[in-house]
């Protein structure tokens, strides 16, 4: 645990740490302390320089050549492989498109081809809701030949049998932030004869995802949290490749067919995992996107890992030395190996105190209904920020600023 | 017919063009003749300075909470709002989301779900692939429900009977410029007790539409082409209000939830349009989406279509006058009323013609097998531009440069 007892004890953190020249890779604003980048990642200073040219060389100067001369159509591929690197794929299995709840659509709905002969598709009672909702779309629009049913997190291993057609997880809750056991519940399933299909939203690009050693069979994942894409960068889909052949998703636009520029009037699904393509890709969000996914490929995984566990036992730590007896309850686990990259504690003013929290520049998240959820992208916080936030809160908290009126207001986004 | 004897009366004829200063709105290559905007439309200056602030202020300034801040959250049904000032929508009834494909997918399969007791989805033989495959995919999908059948475009009419569910049509033909009726053939379906889908893809922003007069039912369409919201910007949906709440669309994703941020477990859509939505818009997409959509209403529609009308027939009178006897033809309808936005021609080495017009700056585009398509977006064009155009055309032709080996590689996207 390295939690350290002064201020000055977190800067020599931050003077030790091999990380710590990432941070320059991004544009900050002054006096902020984003403990929110897992739900909207900061730009890198590449990604903004690549907007221009993107717009303003590209759009502007080449118009429509730049599909060929400036490789957009092969943007959803090779971005696609860029992040396939973060989570154990091989070449050709994942692609850059659409939204997550639009790919997990896709993978359900070829999931449940596969396993057509099953009713059920698993999921957790706190699965992040659009899996859910996505699921249940699916099911309405299939007529019923399969049902949802989902349990308490510890349960699911339990619940996998051999009426199970799909077992649907969130690898890092958004919430808690625990971390499931990728390979054990893939295996689990794996010998219940159950096809599993894992959201990475918030795993991607903060923890190690080893999909191929796990022999996991579909994912989705988000490009706007810890890859640092942008606001509603496009997504991505793993499939692995014994299964991109077997069916065709339903969402069979002309991106995903063998000869998009042949336009014939039947649909022939592209090889591999160009399939799960659709309609024509956001270039400018997706150019943003390369440079964000670059600059996570430039640190070593593990030591972006075991970085982003110190900051997490620095967090709990402090706030258990610091903020002890406030009435905050640690909601993620204790254990960094069973904990994604953030710390969620809970406060029944939980809201008020992140609004008093933000107005002095920690900018973390509200979950509702109790819980303070922050955020830890080791790329660019440091030891120091932790310390400063932890600082914050007790400040907060024993000032009483969440009981302002100011901060009682309830954003749209918060 | 506005048809310049010399390129000085074409000039003329741009000196008496009302609409000639909104060229300047536009970042343009120089020395190019841009003929392609149907396919992606260039950048507004204002859509560029807009990514700049998108991207640099917003995103990297104030980070998540531009959602609330910069009216992120909103932009998906403002913008769709502004769209729907060009296709006579009432407020509430248009929203910016995912693709055209994607979108096609939802009312599809809502459409679908109004009319399951009817088996027939009618379409075209040469309507947009896409829109056939995206057919294709939501019947297999929903095991064979409905059928698609495919008629010749003069057959439409008559081919709707007492079995036809739904009619799905491009209003503008991507190949040929020819465009529908839309007031007519949808009261003709109506009339059988079918619904009808709008493509509106090579419409919105180059012919004025009247979904509300016409009492259509179900409309989508694109971003990135006449509306120059930039390479794969966001498409929209519209959707009358008498059927927005008659069901949920399957792609039910977060966004369009009643209350998104509860984050309750059960999916319940939102009221009206919202519910089209899925997952978090692409941001900087939909931003220069916004700005090029506000070009477009600064002009009087019915101007911008009396100048399209003159820029078409200006093109079919100079290829007939100065590109006789070389074997193009015609392939639009030469009634202005009954064209789109676009001429067409056929010739049998038209893919190497095109080649070799993109060499000499005038940028068409070729479509499988035979045709030079000419786009012809009123806001950027002049009458000159047309005038050396052709005279490119005939030079081409006359001195064979589409002999020239250099021109016979097929691009990847022509």
């Amino acid at each position: 645990m390295s939690v350290p007892a002064t201020r000055e004890e977190a800067v020599s953190l931050d003077g030790a740490d091999r990380l710590a020249r990432e941070r320059e890779r991004f544009v900050l604003p002054e006096g902020v302390i984003y403990l929110d980048g897992n739900s909207l990642g900061p730009p890198t200073k590449a990604s903004l320089a690549r907007l221009d040219r993107v717009a303003r060389g590209e759009w502007a100067g080449d118009l429509i050549k730049s599909w060929n001369t400036h490789g957009w159509i092969d943007l959803p591929l090779r971005v696609g492989d860029k992040i396939g690197r973060l989570i154990g794929a091989q070449p050709g299995e994942t692609v850059v498109a659409d939204s997550t709840s639009v790919n997990l659509f896709k993978v359900l709905a070829a999931a449940s081809r596969l396993a057509a002969d099953r009713s059920v598709i698993l999921s957790q009672d706190d699965n992040f809701p659009t899996d859910l909702y996505i699921a249940q779309g699916l099911i309405e629009l299939g007529g019923g030949r399969h049902r949802l049913r989902t349990t308490a997190e510890a349960e699911i291993a339990r619940a996998i049998d051999s009426d199970t057609a799909i077992v649907l997880l969130t690898h890092v809750n958004y919430r808690t932030g625990a971390m499931h056991d990728l390979a054990t519940l893939t295996a689990a399933a794996h010998a219940k004869g159950a096809l599993v299909i894992w959201d990475l939203a918030h795993s991607v690009g903060a923890v190690p995802v080893d999909l191929g050693a796990a022999k996991a069979d579909f994912a989705v994942g988000c490009g706007y949290k810890f890859l640092n894409g942008g606001p509603g960068a496009p997504a991505f889909v793993w499939v692995a490749r014994r299964h991109q052949e077997r069916f065709t998703q339903p969402l069979s636009g002309w991106l995903g067919h063998a000869q998009p520029f042949a336009f014939a009037p039947g649909y022939a699904p592209a090889p591999g995992v160009a399939r799960f393509l659709c309609g024509t890709p956001p270039i400018l969000s997706l150019a943003a996107l390369e440079e964000g996914v670059d600059a996570m490929l430039a640190v070593e995984p593990q030591r972006l890992r075991a970085k982003s566990i110190a900051l997490g036992d620095a967090l709990i730590g402090l706030v258990e030395a610091r903020c002890a007896r406030l009435g905050l309850e640690l909601v993620s686990p204790r254990d960094g190996a069973r904990r994604g990259s953030q710390v969620s504690l809970s406060h029944p003013r939980a809201h008020e105190i992140m609004q008093a929290l933000i107005a002095r520049g920690v900018i973390g998240d509200f979950r509702p209904p109790d819980i303070l959820r922050f955020g830890l992208a080791p790329l660019y916080l440091r030891f120091a920020d932790i310390w400063d936030a932890v600082e914050a809160l007790g400040t907060v908290m024993r000032g009483r600023e969440f009981d302002d009126p100011r901060h009682g207001q309830r954003a749209k986004v918060t």
